[in-house]
Formats: structure tokens, C-alpha cells, sequence
């Protein structure tokens, strides 16, 4: 991506009444929209967008490249790989999203990006199950509580886990149709759950595409701290999407979608080979390791 | 499309916090951009972007439904419809970009937008060619001279015209490969020009994609006022691409692209049948119409 150097001029007085004019022309343009809150939206998006292109004086030939970087992400963009979802990771627009739909709960655990690899109808697992069978890595045991923000257990609270193998794929990224690494369970009856999954490593989005691109010639990383997707709903609660992060990984900073909170960080405990596990299961010669996140869900009416 | 009506609360001061940090962390990530220019731009798109979120509250399924319109308008982007372009079009974009890059000059003839269907190559006709001959609708005889600021003639200027057919369609949206209702000629010593085109007509821009169907959730129209496309160049000169409309058009104050700037809308004089050309030009019994367009170019260092 090659833009020009703009000189920018001051604009002249009575350039900027033509230039309002004509944001004045656009906005009256919605005044018939008969939906109160599409009028909002499309009224505010003209406003902010004319005031973008003012404020940068956008040259012609660089509203061409703006066309041309929307049609390329246009054209990857198919059922397997949504890089609109990746710019909006990119820019925070996903988060920001999170942020104003999920507005802090007295200490109900926070919200981070779904993410585009969430799949339904994942396979259940029961307490102590394990989601990371058929992928590489590092067992990793996890463990935690679903409660209430007055500190009592939700039972049957549905959690559903997701995370990438070894390499830094999901499974659909992969072209076999396998399900791994992803799986959904119920606490119990005090609220508890339990299960395998995989170490989390820090792996790169997508980017050998237009976002990838951008990421580039911004000098910015595409790499993701390490992380695992929750995201736990029960009736009456508040459906709760997150992660959690991983204690002293370098990328906790400079997440490429600006998804980590400081409240999602965990300490994930590296165990020796040998270590006895909780659940008695013999893993050989291999280390693992374990992590405790503790859930308290929002009421549904907040 | 659909839009729930979001009741908004007001924001609390920590909720505030917030989202700001997070447009902080968001604009931070791109401080390490070499290309001063496009940082400028990237940290301008991002501060308006989550302004623009921040501002309607915008929900997590209004999210989702943007992302499905601008993946409909890349997918229904190709090399012959650039849906892209429309929406910029339907939005002021296009004639904002033209407003902020051809700043008044004097009494210069003023730009308006590009529009998709301009191809380059177009046949050279002589003076009083004819570039409708293989085009429906009322022949239109236009004439007029090229002036510079000081009012001298600028002879050799190379004249662009292009139009739709009686139909509403330019050649290029046919299957037939056409080439027809494009030309250009050059301006003669004295700066004089004329050429036989066809009297324009109003036509809907292409209304049967995700950018036609914004329109209609909006209640407007998509037809365009009825226009002649030009684009004037002269070595010394600033290039100027735009349009003439018609006097007494219902559609002037409504162009579905906002292009109808005063200055550019002539008068068109019906000619009935019988009435001798200004090239003794046989039309049998045809009626005819003609209309002046004096163009005055503005340097090009301003």
C-alpha cells in the first residue's frame, strides 16, 4: 500500500461551506428512511465519513486505493475466511463492539472478541473430558467455577471452549472437515467444571491477505497472544464470550485485535513430566500443564 | 434490511474510560507506521470509525449486519460492476473526494463525479462528429469553447463525452461488447467544439444489489438526474471531469449521487421536426434539441 505525501492546505472558508453543503445534501438525502434506527446509523455514518475525508483532504487517488483494499477484501472474503471480521479485529471495531454491548457488571468476568472460529453444535464432553484429543500440543488442565455476581454456583451453565492446535490453527482452517480442539460442557451442580484442552500458543490471524497487508505496511504484527475461547450462557445470565490469556506471554501488549484485558490474564502452572494429574490420567513422559478460571456471569438484564 | 431501535442509556464515566482506552491502544498500534501519510490517514479512519460506533451504541447484531453488506457488495463486485463505487457514490463519498480535490478556481467550470463508466480508448470523431449514431434517443447537438481563467481560447483540448443510451444504459453495461455513446474530439484553433450526442435521459443507477437495497430501506430513489459526462484535459491545465444536466429535470434536486452542482445544468432547446440543423444535417422527421456548453479550465498548479 503506497500513499503520497499530502500537503494539506488550509481550506479556504468558503470551500468548507460547499464542502458541508454537500454533507448537509446527503444527510437530508435519509430523512425519509422509515426506521428510526437505521436513519441514526446512516445519518451518523455520513457525518463521520465526510468528516474522515475533510480532515485527511483524501486525494483521488487515494479514495482509489480505499476502493481497490474494500474489493480485495471483498473477493477473499468466502465461506471459509471472513476478512471483514479480520479488519474489524484490526482496528478494534470488534472490541469496541464488546465494549459497549458488555458494559462492566459489578465483578462479572469481562468480555473479549468472538473471533471468526466459533463453530455450533461442538461435541459435549463431560467433566474431566478432554477437547484436545485429536490435536497437537500441550495438555493443558482447566478448571474453574460458574457463579453468580452475589457469589452462588450457576449448575448447567453451557461452556463452550474453542482454541487452536500447536501450529496456530483451528480446525476449520483446515480443509478435512475434523472437529478438534473445540467441545462444550455443563457445570455442575456447585457450579464447578473441569476438562482437558491444550496449552494455548501465540499464532499469526490470517494474513496473507489485504488485512495482512495493511498489517505490514503499518509495521504492525498479525500475531495473537496466546488465548482460549470461552463462552458460557445460562438462562438468566448474560451470555458471556471471552478468553483467557496466558501470565507473562511477550505478546499480552500487542495482541493484533486488541482483545487482551488484564483481568482475563491467568496463571497457566507448567507441571514436569511425572507430575500426578487431578484426574489420575497417565500422560507418560509428558509435561502439562494447569489453570483455574473462575466465571461469574452477569444477570441478563443489565 | 432490518434495524432494531436501540433505546440508549446514558454512558457512565467508567464505561467511558473504557472505550477510549481502547481507541487509545487502537491508534498506538499504528505510531510505528513508516509512511507518515498513510499513518495519518489510519489513525484518522480509526479515531472517526469508533467515534461513529461510540456515538449510535451500536449493537453487536448491527455489527454483524454491516459485515454482511459490505461482504454482498464485494461479492457482487466484479470487472464489469463495481458496487463499491456505488456505494461511495450513494453515500456523497465520490462527490466529497471531488470537492475536496478541485477547489474552486476563479470562474473555472466546476467538477463533479467520474462515475463507473468511463473506458479509456474511446473513437476520435471530428468537429460535428456524431458519437450517438449507434445509440437510441433524440439527437442533441452541443457546442461550446474552451476558455482558460483569462478568457483565451485553449485550442487541441482533448474532449471526453460519454452517455447512456434512451434506455438509461452506458455500452459497457451490454454483453455486446458495443462501443457506442462515447467519443472525443479536440477543441479547434479558436477553442470552438461541437458534436452531434443524443438528448440525455434519466436512469436508475444499477439498484438490484446490496447498495439498491439500502436505498429502498431508505426511501430513495435510485435514479440519477439526466447528465452528459465530460472530462476536459489541456497540457497546463487541471483536468475536469464532469457532467452537464437538464434544465427543468425533476430529478435535480434528488440525484441519487449527489452530482447536479447550478453551474452545470443547460438549457436543452427541443428543436421540432423540420427545423434546420446548424450542420445541415438531414434528420428526416426527427425532432432534435441542442444546448451550449462554454468550458473554462483552471491551471494546473492550483
Amino acid at each position: 500500500m503506497t500513499v503520497e505525501q499530502n500537503t494539506q492546505a488550509p481550506v479556504s472558508a468558503e470551500q468548507r461551506v460547499r464542502e458541508e453543503e454537500l454533507v448537509a445534501r446527503v444527510l437530508a438525502s435519509f430523512d425519509g428512511t422509515p426506521n428510526r434506527r437505521l436513519k441514526e446509523i446512516m445519518h451518523a455514518a455520513v457525518r463521520h465519513l465526510h468528516a474522515f475525508m475533510r480532515e485527511v483532504r483524501l486525494t483521488e487517488e487515494e479514495w482509489k486505493q480505499g476502493i481497490d483494499f474494500l474489493t480485495a477484501i471483498g473477493h477473499i472474503t468466502d465461506d471459509r475466511r471472513q476478512e471483514f471480521i479480520l479488519l474489524s479485529d484490526t482496528l478494534g471495531v470488534s472490541m469496541q463492539t464488546i465494549a459497549i454491548n458488555n458494559e462492566a457488571y459489578a465483578d462479572a468476568t469481562e468480555a473479549t472478541v468472538f473471533g471468526p472460529f466459533f463453530v455450533d453444535n461442538s461435541p459435549e464432553i463431560g467433566q474431566g473430558g478432554d477437547l484436545a484429543a485429536d490435536v497437537s500440543g500441550q495438555p493443558c488442565w482447566i478448571e474453574g467455577t460458574v457463579r453468580d455476581t452475589e457469589g452462588r454456583p450457576v449448575p448447567g451453565a453451557r461452556i463452550e471452549v474453542w482454541e487452536a492446535d500447536e501450529d496456530g490453527f483451528y480446525d476449520v482452517q483446515y480443509d478435512d472437515d475434523r472437529t478438534a480442539g473445540r467441545a462444550h460442557l455443563f457445570s455442575a451442580d456447585d457450579g464447578s467444571y473441569r476438562f482437558w484442552g491444550s496449552t494455548p500458543v501465540p499464532y499469526p490471524i490470517p494474513h496473507d491477505g489485504p488485512v495482512g497487508r495493511m498489517l505490514e505496511a503499518t509495521g504492525r504484527s498479525p500475531l495473537r497472544a496466546a488465548h482460549v475461547h470461552f463462552m458460557v450462557s445460562a438462562p438468566g445470565f448474560r451470555t458471556l464470550v471471552t478468553h483467557i490469556f496466558v501470565r507473562g506471554d511477550e505478546l499480552l501488549d500487542s495482541d493484533s485485535v486488541f482483545g487482551v484485558k488484564e483481568s482475563l490474564v491467568k496463571d497457566f502452572e507448567e507441571q514436569p513430566a511425572g507430575t500426578p494429574t487431578p484426574d489420575g490420567r497417565d500422560l507418560g513422559d509428558r509435561t502439562w500443564s494447569r489453570t483455574r478460571f473462575d466465571i461469574v456471569l452477569a444477570p441478563a438484564d443489565v
